[in-house]
Order: structure tokens, then C-alpha cells, then sequence
């Protein structure tokens, strides 16, 4: 039997983690030969729960499930962590604005970065789900020199499933029918949704629904599908998210789907002329662990525009938080 | 690829169902070539979340979720179904003695059971979680007479999964070193958690804990796992009940693991001299979705004992309930 991994993850006693957790637990995330080790980060006033959380997990008889780590020292949850899930975020509160919850968050993402930096395997492979998922993953990213800068990413895998069932449902054609979907930008409503190159059962997308519907009902519809769980549900996503992790990180490390691709917000390489650095999500296929950004796809006009648009976003939110870097 | 199961599951805007429907759609449950057909039941004031619900399991992209339906009407619901997985049932109340609660309860399930008789697909397997879950299985198999009595079955799972850490964590073993695990009885506090034929990495689990821990620690640490969970997080088991479900429902339909069992609580044959007909749980190997009771195991004085009371406790069930035959 391989090696246990380690796991770290944060926020690891809320509502996303407990969909998550059982599920790394089961081996749905990095394959069912493939031991872990949960390594759980809470603040000290959640620590009684994420202790309840432990109690189920032990309670699941997971084979390989090798070992949980419970605590509210960062150092301890990071302390040789192979794989980082950074789920913990400060809400948004009432009538905070927009760059104090970037800097709030900001500064946490500045500490954890460099306990990262000291304390995980210098391999470290990190997903970033708390918002500003993006920019949170360039500020760990500025903090913690030592680790490779292209290890860490941010979630658009959830928007890029959204996208998926929205176009699957609009054609009346099984989930499994749609591939090659793209999110582009930012994890904000700025982000860009495309079906340019998607494909619905071996035929364009595009040759299947209308320029109107892709441009103004399904990108608004997938970039505000968060609001419109939270008003069904009466809180935020929490199942679909965790979901969408276990998708970010599977495909990572096993690899896309065999002929198609999957969105992961990465460091940009200047690809589709996006400035370097910033945390842009791009189409990607992954091989072996190892992620490349899809490239020479033809873009229209309009997606171009949103692109920058979204790009002009992150370019924003980089420099409110610069004195973090 | 295989033509999908339907799969109607009740309770299904609730707190087990939110860890089990994900589980399900992503082939946890019956494999990853087997698609499926959810049919959700809620009782009409939960319509709203279990429709968000749906939602968020559309946002996941399942390749093998080919439909969701969601309904209030249990004719709908059940219509076609071949697994059921009755997770509702009313909570004990302020007050509630627990004849009330079985009387309470047994008349939901006299009521469903009529329904799936009529509507469900005739070989359905049926797995009953809620409480009292052997005595509602039991209600329901007497009014489902066209089912395969066999195929009506309840939770010990969850049971025999806490039972398993349990004694891997007094060995010091990982989860997977421990087979041979046995709950016998009724999914209550008189259910008898037994390692008399447990093996511990290959050595009788006696050998290496003293009885004293086995029946005066090990048995009701188990049978009162469920309370302490409660105490710790606020709230009963969900994720590692649903995942009992998943590991039910996955190892009666594909099979236990090579030299292992599992517990289930199924009709009793009269074996080891249990009355006939009562839903009891024993140990099982399964194999080609068909179930064997394991036979011919050697019990002690103490654990037939044990055995005797939560058999007389179900007799008293069946009895307090045999007007809803």
C-alpha cells in the first residue's frame, strides 16, 4: 500500500468541511489506494464540534483513513502536509466593503502562507476555497518563497460544474454529454463562463444553443448560481463546494478526463496575454500531478472583453492588498 | 453503460440526506458504472430545501446522476424504485414514551409500505434507518406482501462500523486490520456488539483485549455511541450515518469483502435460535446482491444472553405494533 498522504485543511468544523471530509476520507479524492492523514485546522471555539466531526469520521471505519489531527495551532495542522485545503475564510459582515474583507482576509492568507512555508512538505500542493479565493492564493503565494509558486491554485472547479448541468439542461442532454466547458477569471461574479469550445454529445455547443442565451442568461446564471442556492437553501453552498474540491484536487493529481478538460484558477503565465503572476482560471488538462493551461483557443470579441474585464478585477485586488506581499 | 437504478430515498431534505445524496450520485453507493435516477420525498413543508438541494446535486455534474425527482407525494416517489432508503421517520419528542414513538412511527411505514407495494419495482431492496428502524421494517414488510420479504432490511451498519474503531483504536490497529466484526440484535441500546470472532491483523481480537473491556467498556461505548455524538456536536449523526447506508446498500449489492462480513439486520430465519421473522441484525457475507446469514459461530454464555434481551425487546415491538399488520 502507497504511503499515507497528509491533508491539511482549514475551516474543518463548518458546514463545507462536513461534506468534504468523509468524502478524502472514502478515497475520492486522491483514489482508493491512496491512504491519508487529516490534518484539521479550527479557530479554538469551533474545536468542540470539529472534535464531534473526528468522532463521525472514526465512526465511517475509513481503511484508509490512517490518522486525524485535530488543533487550533496552524503549525501543527500544516507540519508536513502534502496537500492543503484552504476552506477557512472570514465572511463578508454587514456593511463591510469590498477591500476591507480583501484585506481581512488578506491578512490571514499572509500568516498561514508562512507557517505553510516553515512547516509543510516543500511539495506542497494547495487549493484555496475561501473568498477572495484568488487573491488569497497569491498572498499564501507572496508569503511562502519556499514552495512552488505553480502548486498553488484556487477553486473554479464548483462555477465550471454549474456551467456544465446549466448547458446540459438547456440542450436536454446527460451531464456526462457536455465536456470542454471553460471558466475563465476570477472566482467573483466578474468570472467568465464559455462555451466557445464546449462540446454537447460530439457537437459544438455552440451549434446547439443561441449567441443570445450564451452571452446573456447563461453566464449571469452560472456566475450568480451561489445567490441563488443561498435564497433556495437559506445558506451557502456547502455539498456542491466541497464537491468541487474533490474534483480540483482528483483531476490534479489523477489527471483529467481522458479528451477533455477540466477550469483551475493557476498562477497566470501570460497565456491569452493575461498579466503574469495573478490567479486566473484557465482551461487546464493535468497529468502525473502536474497541471497545463489548454492553449491557441480562438476566443469572439465578447469573451475577450469579459476576459480583460475580469483580469482588470484581480489586477485591482492585487494592488489593494499589495503591503501584504 | 448499465440502464439506471432508481433509487427513492425519504427524509431527503434532512441533515443524513445531505451527506448521502452526493455520496450516491457520485457511485459511492453502487459503483462507478452504475447510473442513477434520485427520487426524493419530503413532506411538503421541506419541499423548498429539498429543491435546493437538487440544485446543489445538479452543480456537482455527476456523470452518473441521470434525473433527480422531488415530490411530497410518496406514489410518486416510490414509482419504479429498486433501492429504498427510508432515512424519515418522526423524532422522539419532549414526553414521547416509546410506545407512542413506535406506534407513531409504525403507522408512516404501514402507510409507505402499501405504496411501495403497489408501485415499486417488485425485486425493490429496501433499507429502513429511522428509528425504531428494525420494528418500521418490519411494519413495512407486513404491509408490502407482493415484496420479497427478504429484501426488507435495516441500519446496523453505522453500529458495526463505531464498533470497529472502537476496538482498532484499543489495539492500536489501523481501521483495516479489523474484520470479523459482529452487532447482533436490534438497533437500540440492547444491541450486542460482539468481537468474539473479530481478528485483529490476523489474530482472534480476544487474544488481545481482556473481557472485562469487551462487555463492560466495548459494548456500551458502542451502544451509546450515538448519544455521545449528540453531546459533543450539538446535533445527531448525519455523515456517518449516511455513510453506514452507503456501506450497507454497496456491500448487499456488490458484494462484502473477501473474507470478511458485515452486520445487517435482516428477517430472521430462526438462525441461532432468534424467533423467525423478527428484522435482526447478524453477521452477513453478500455476494451478487443476495445476503447469507453466517452460520455455526460459537457464542459465550455472556453474549447469548445479550442476544436473548434485545430478541425479547423486539418481540415487545412487534407486539405493541401487530395492530398495523
Amino acid at each position: 500500500m502507497k504511503s499515507p498522504l497528509r491533508v491539511a485543511i482549514t475551516g474543518a468544523a463548518g458546514q463545507i468541511c462536513y461534506s468534504l471530509l468523509f468524502r478524502i476520507a472514502s478515497g475520492e479524492m486522491l483514489g482508493k489506494d491512496q491512504p491519508v492523514i487529516l490534518q484539521l485546522l479550527e479557530i479554538t471555539p469551533a474545536m468542540k464540534v470539529l472534535d464531534a466531526v473526528a468522532m463521525e469520521l472514526n465512526d465511517c471505519a475509513f481503511p484508509l483513513l490512517h490518522g486525524i489531527v485535530t488543533t487550533d495551532d496552524s503549525a501543527v495542522a500544516f507540519k508536513g502536509a502534502n496537500i492543503a485545503l484552504m476552506v477557512g475564510a472570514k465572511p463578508r459582515g454587514p456593511g463591510m466593503e469590498r477591500a476591507d474583507l480583501l484585506k481581512d482576509n488578506g491578512k490571514i492568507f499572509n500568516t498561514l502562507g508562512k507557517v505553510i512555508n516553515d512547516v509543510a512538505d516543500a511539495n506542497i500542493r494547495i487549493c484555496v476555497v475561501g473568498n477572495p479565493a484568488n487573491t488569497n492564493a497569491l498572498i499564501l503565494s507572496k508569503n511562502a518563497p519556499k514552495l512552488n509558486p505553480r502548486n498553488i491554485t484556487a477553486l473554479t472547479r464548483l462555477d465550471h460544474n454549474r456551467a456544465v448541468f446549466q448547458l446540459a439542461e438547456k440542450t436536454g442532454n446527460n451531464l456526462n454529454d457536455v465536456t470542454h466547458m471553460t471558466i475563465w477569471g476570477n472566482h467573483s461574479t466578474t468570472q467568465v463562463p464559455d462555451i466557445s469550445n464546449a462540446m454537447v454529445a460530439g457537437e459544438a455547443a455552440t451549434s446547439k444553443v443561441d449567441n443570445e442565451w450564451a452571452e446573456n442568461d447563461f453566464i449571469p446564471t452560472v456566475a450568480k448560481r451561489g445567490g441563488a442556492v443561498i435564497a433556495a437553501r437559506g445558506s451557502s453552498s456547502a455539498a456542491s463546494a466541497a464537491n468541487g474540491i474533490i474534483d480540483h484536487v482528483h483531476d490534479w493529481m489523477l489527471g483529467t478526463a481522458e479528451g477533455d478538460w477540466a477550469s483551475m484558477a493557476v498562477p497566470s503565465d501570460g497565456s491569452y496575454g493575461i498579466a503574469e503572476g495573478i490567479i486566473f482560471s484557465y482551461p487546464v488538462t493535468c497529468k502525473d500531478g502536474e497541471y497545463s493551461i489548454v492553449q491557441g483557443l480562438e476566443l469572439s470579441d465578447f469573451i475577450k472583453g469579459k476576459i480583460k474585464e475580469s483580469e482588470a478585477e484581480l489586477i485591482d485586488e492585487r494592488e489593494t492588498c499589495s503591503d501584504l506581499f
